[in-house]
């Protein structure tokens, strides 16, 4: 399986947010992430950046 | 390996962009693909979607 962790990155650290995430979809004005067990969790934050092979998907909260 | 497939997404139609992408990093306005060897594509573009367990990554084109 593929699935990475989503963290937030706030102040220069990154926090986990959602472990074995499948999907990550815009939701409103955020992302809605979902995990490899279809458990869901609505962020208002956009996506910064990804290391897949590292498993993982840095958010950030967005500027406005 | 955890790579996925990067694709434009234009007129709800997805064109492939680069295959075996490992990372995905903000780059002034657009993004710089990064494939596991290295080789990079950079495009005016931003996450709009990501689908892991299918190596999927969707971007899109900036609205302004």
């Amino acid at each position: 399986m593929c699935e990475a962790n989503a963290y937030l990155r706030q102040s220069g650290k990154d926090e986990l947010l959602l472990e074995m995430v499948d999907k990550v979809l815009p939701h409103e004005d955020g992302l809605v992430l979902e995990d490899i067990f279809g458990r869901r969790k609505i962020i208002k934050a956009k996506i910064a950046e990804l290391a897949l092979v590292d498993h993982k998907i840095i958010l950030e909260k967005e500027d406005n």
